[in-house]
This record gives structure tokens, C-alpha cells and sequence, in this order.
């Protein structure tokens, strides 16, 4: 894990976050073209990416994100140990081109599904399992500077959106519709949210709340605070996926919203915030598209506990938390003394204290007390 | 697990489903009110509920849905092994009478948490952990012969509503929105969907198509399925919320829609199903809320595998999978020539087929071709 500042080398985020699917329809087709000229040279054709790994990523502290370092890595059509994963990489690219031509988009199990078959005259699958085609779709990303979701390509949907907001989505009859005005339920996120797709047509908030754990959203709905306190809510149920990620992000680089993040008082939330905020190692390249680097967080931290006399209704720390905690301890983004004493004082009392414990105090005292007497006093978390 | 008729004693479900907050909340207040009796008279107050676990499990192959026997079981404050018990069974009655005289709900989690505290003058806390107090809701839900959903609570949300289909949330504004008319996300199903709050205003569609998966449910709408075929789409995310199960009974026996059930063709998609249609062995005796027994199966089949020359694209069945198939095998609301065939066809071949294997014809082949074959020929399992 290198820290260092980035170089400021490749397009700006703004201009590859609003890539056109034509736009990256020719890249795809200019790794096509440069293999064919290398073929009709005789060459041996190449496919270059970027080397992924925590040995090429880096902590980019100009940006507050995680990033991609210039390491690449090649592989080649007559190298017997290429060859598969080779055809493979030709397989997806040219599939993906199809799907940003025809206007299909597809989940990276139907991509597996769809290419998966016997080579003609032997026993040989193109795919042997997803994790062969999820491997190809991430080397193609960083081949051609881009997320999968420009590829027209999507992970399973999770998460929901509740409050002052208008949507429209151009590539459903332009439907335009209000979050606030959606019951109780709100809006279900979709697994892609492209700018060019899903356009933010109004906003009327002060800022974002994320919330790791549906109850308690539904807890803040039926408290009306979103309203009361003219925010919009967004829950991730546990880790956000990357639909729920790229709106949260777009909410705060877009439409410059304040982002505070309200998960369980546990090194698992306190992850799931890092992720949102600075972004993840396994997808540090695509941080320009995903990470909020001006998020904040609002809790819980072990502190509350003695603040608001939770002792009651803390839990002890499980095995895997003992150990996360003292991987964070270690990251770059954590590197500074409010989040060191939070993982130390973790490790020292080995507890954890979850969001809905706040209920013990009453259902109330979450909407009416503790967020906004953090926000009043911006008792934040960096 | 016993097979027979059920004895029509209870109330119907129509009025059941139907009652009221305070009626509910009388209920719970004639508890309290046969303890005080007992108390003034120097009697030993005594909490009476039905007997849960198989043993008290019937097949009601009238209603074609789980149901609960008569034998129940009393609780005594007198008796030490009961008294701790019986404590926590009328704080919990006491505070979802409260929840209900003040028009809150709270999650599962949150009660738990609001009535955790040390007993003063002891050691002794009120709840151990969350077992204890959910395993309290079950017994007063049965108590009462009620869900918890009528006490006003409920466990997390999942699932997702599209399709034209207008609903109102009393409780929120009177919103008014339809499910057509949300993008492609759609409406996030809240966890809690009672008809004295959420009313279903109107729906244009001839049947009710359920989805076990999310990217499925994605697919579906990009091919604009719903539209094309007048059909609600419901995806459940695996095993289906209470929310979503008591969402797709609504429709089912409320608004007299078809329903159709597509999960992947493995014993844990066929559980699914099963569970949506008859209910479940845990829930027996909320079948009249939950289960939507005129569902039908249209999919995955072992059978598909064949008709659409699917077997480059199956999966090896797992351990699991083997032994819920055997249990399944058993279940009196499995015998039936199809499922029995089926059920015998996995246990032989074990295979399995995802729903997103149909890719492997072409991403629209789900849509134009496989549905609408089955719907048309009615090449559905019972």
C-alpha cells in the first residue's frame, strides 16, 4: 500500500463521469482495432489494464480518496498462459459493445450466462464460473478508463431514497417523480444510475443522511425527519451497493449536498462509512465515480454510550470486528487522531453499540434528541 | 405434523384482517384485565397461547395453507420456571398496547431494545438478547390471534413493487402514486402493509408475476414486461418479507389476482414458492394474512433444462439443497404428482438451474419467449 499524492495524469472525474455510451462503445472498439493491426503485422496482440492489488493502491490525499497507481499489466494473445483469459477479455469486451449499441444493459451473472459455452470440436467452456467473467468485466473497466456501469453492466440493486427530491428517468418515459411523495416506502434504487439516464431534477434539502440498517430508516420516516429537518435519507441495508454509492456520490459532487453517515458503532459501520466516503481498495480506480470524499460521520460512536448512558444495551465485539478494527487502525484514510482513539478505545472495550439501541432511551430520541444535537454542534466524526 | 381438515372456529379471516388498532389493542388490554381478576381474587395469573412446532402443525387441504392445531399452552406467574416468561410477555404486552394507543410501530430490534433494563435492586436484566423478546411477540401474536404487524411491529423490509398498480399511504399525506411511474426502480415494499393504511386504489393488470431475484426483476423491466403483458411485477430478493408476502396476499385475495411465482429451479427457489403460497410451518397460523394459496409456479423446472437445451448452463446442487429436497419430499402440501416428479428429477440428476440462465439464449429470450409460452399453454405447477 503506497501513500502518496496522486499525479493528476488521466482526464478530470467530471469528464469520464459523463461519458456517453457511445463514447465508451469506441474505446471498446479501439482495443478491437489495435489488436487486429498487430494481428495483420503478425504481431502478438496485447490487452493492457491496470495492476489492481493493495500493491499498486494508493491513498490520494489531495482528493480524500482512494486511487489506482500507474502499475499496468499485459497479457498476450500467444502466451499459453494468457490465451484463455485473452479470449475471454475479447469475449466481454465485444459483448458489452453490443449492449452499449443496442441500448440493453445486463447483471454481471447474465453477461457469465450469456457468453458461457462449449468451444466447437473440444470440452473446453468459455467460462467455468462467474468469477472468470467478473475478473474479465474489472480488468476491461480499468482497460478503458471506466466503470462497469458504463458498460452498461450492474451488480444486484439494494438501498432506498426517501425524501425532497425529483428524478427523472429518460430511459422510462421520462417519468418524473418525487421521493417525498412515494408513502412511506420510497424509491427503490436502481442498480444503475448514470447521469445520462437518471437525471436529479430538484433538489430541496440541506443535506444527505445515510443510514445503514432499513429499521432504522423506517424509524426516521415515521418520525418525519426528513422532513422536519429538511435532509434526504438514503439506506443502504449494511454495505451499500454500488447503484446506492453512485447516487450518494452524485448527491454530494453534483448537486454539492453535505453527506453524513449514521451506521452501527462498530468497526463493520465504521467501514461501510470509510467505503462511501473514500472509496474501497478492491474498486480504488473507480473512486471518481463512486466515493463522497466530504462525507461525514454522525455516529454511533462508543463515545454515546457514555454520553447517553447506553451501557445497557451494548454487545461485545465479535472476532471478525477485533480484527477489522485493527486493519483500519493501520489504512492511511484512518490516519488521524479521532478515528485512531475510536479504533483504540474499540479494541480497549471491546463493545459495540448498535443504531437501534438508541431506542432504549425511547423511539423518539434518535429524530428528537441525538441527530440533531450532533448536527447543531457538528459532533462529527471525519 | 398432523394432516387434516381444519375446524372452522376461529373468526373469519376477512374480519380478522380487518380489525382495527384499538380493537387489537382491546385484545391486549383483556389480557391484563383476566390478570388483574385473577391477582384480587389470590389466584395465580395465567397467560394462555397455541402450542407451536410441528407437532401442533396441520395441512388445512381446505384453504390449501398451513395451519395451526387446537392445543395450546398456559404460562403461570406462580410457577418458577414460568415467572421470567410471563414478566417479559406483559411488558411487551403493555408496550404494543402503547404503540398502538399512540399510532407508533417499532422493529422487532427496537422493542427489544426499548425494554432492556436491569430489574433495580438486582442483577437480573428484563431481556437477555433479542431471542428472547421475539420468542415473547410470537406467543401474545397467537395469544391474540393476531400478526405482529397488527401490534405495530415489524421485522426488516425487502422487495420491490412495479406495475400499474395505484396505491395510498393514509398515514403519509394521503400519497398517491403508481407503480408504473417510478423509473425503473420502482417502490421499496415498506415492512408493514396493512389495509387500513396502505390502500390499494387501483390496478390495471390481469395477473401478479413474483421474482425471486433483483437482477431478474431489473431484466423484466428493461424488456418493459409489464407493460407488454399487463402484469405487477414483485421481486422478493430471496426469500420473501412478511411485507412482501402480506403485499402479494393482498392482491391475491384482496383483488383477486393471479399469481405467479418464478424462482430459480432449486429446492431452495421451490421452498420459496412454497412458502408464498401455503405459508410457512414457523407462521402456521398466519396463513390468513400471509399465504396466497391460488398461486401457481410457472418456473424454473428441471424440465426447462431440456425444452430450452439449458445444460451447459446448469449448476451442481448443493448439500442443502439435497436435504431440503428430501424434507420437501414429505410435506403433505407436496403430494401431488408434479412436485413429487420434480422433487425425485433434482434428487436424481442434481442439477440446478438459475432463473438468469436464460441468458444463455439471449437476454430477451426470458421475456419474448419463455414466459409467454408458459402463460400461454398454462405450463404451470400446482
Amino acid at each position: 500500500m503506497v501513500k502518496k499524492k496522486a499525479q493528476p495524469k488521466k482526464p478530470k472525474a467530471k469528464s469520464k463521469e459523463q461519458e456517453t455510451p457511445k463514447q465508451v462503445a469506441k474505446k471498446l472498439e479501439g482495443i478491437g482495432q489495435e489488436m487486429v493491426k498487430d494481428i495483420t503485422k503478425l504481431k502478438d496482440p496485447e490487452f493492457r489494464t491496470q495492476l489492481r492489488g493493495r500493491s499498486n493502491v494508493m491513498f490520494d490525499e489531495k482528493k480524500g480518496t482512494l486511487a489506482l497507481g500507474d502499475k499496468t499489466t499485459t497479457r498476450n494473445f500467444l502466451n499459453i498462459g494468457h490465451a484463455r483469459k485473452f479470449m475471454q477479455t475479447t469475449m466481454v469486451a465485444a459483448k458489452t459493445r453490443d449492449y452499449l449499441n443496442h441500448n440493453k444493459t445486463a447483471s454481471i451473472r447474465e453477461i457469465y450466462y450469456e457468453l458461457k459455452h462449449t468451444v466447437p470440436n473440444s470440452k473446453e467452456n468459455t467460462f467455468d464460473g462467474q468469477t472468470e467473467s467478473d475478473s474479465v468485466i474489472v480488468d476491461l473497466e480499468h482497460s478503458v478508463d471506466t466503470i462497469r456501469e458504463k458498460l452498461n453492466l450492474h451488480a444486484n440493486p439494494k438501498g432506498t431514497l426517501y425524501g425532497d427530491i425529483t428524478l427523472k428517468d429518460k430511459m422510462h418515459n421520462n417519468d418524473k417523480f418525487n421521493c417525498l411523495k412515494l408513502g412511506r416506502g420510497g424509491w427503490s434504487v436502481m442498480s444503475r444510475l448514470e447521469p445520462e439516464e437518471i437525471e436529479i431534477v430538484k433538489v430541496n434539502a440541506k443535506y444527505v443522511l445515510v443510514i445503514e440498517t432499513e429499521a432504522m430508516y423506517e424509524r426516521l420516516v415515521e418520525e418525519q425527519f426528513a422532513r422536519k429537518n429538511k435532509c434526504i435519507l438514503v439506506s443502504t441495508g449494511g454495505q451499500a451497493a454500488r447503484g446506492t454509492r453512485r447516487l450518494i456520490h452524485r448527491l454530494n459532487q453534483q448537486e454539492k449536498l453535505p453527506v453524513l453517515v449514521f451506521t452501527d458503532g462498530d468497526p463493520y459501520g465504521w467501514y461501510i462509512y470509510s467505503v462511501i466516503k473514500q472509496g474501497s481498495m478492491a474498486l480504488a480506480a473507480h473512486s471518481d465515480y463512486l466515493a463522497s470524499p466530504e462525507a461525514k460521520y454522525i455516529g454511533m460512536t462508543l463515545d454515546d454510550v457514555e454520553t447517553y448512558e447506553l451501557q445497557n444495551v451494548t454487545e461485545k465485539m465479535k472476532d471478525g470486528d477485533i480484527k477489522r478494527a485493527k486493519e483500519m487502525l493501520e489504512y492511511p484514510w484512518f490516519q488521524n487522531k479521532e478515528w485512531q482513539r475510536q479504533l483504540k478505545k474499540a479494541l480497549k472495550e471491546k463493545i459495540r453499540i448498535e443504531q437501534q439501541a438508541l431506542a432504549n432511551k425511547s423511539l423518539e430520541f434518535v429524530a428528537k434528541e441525538y441527530l440533531p444535537r450532533k448536527i447543531k454542534d457538528e459532533d462529527f466524526l471525519p
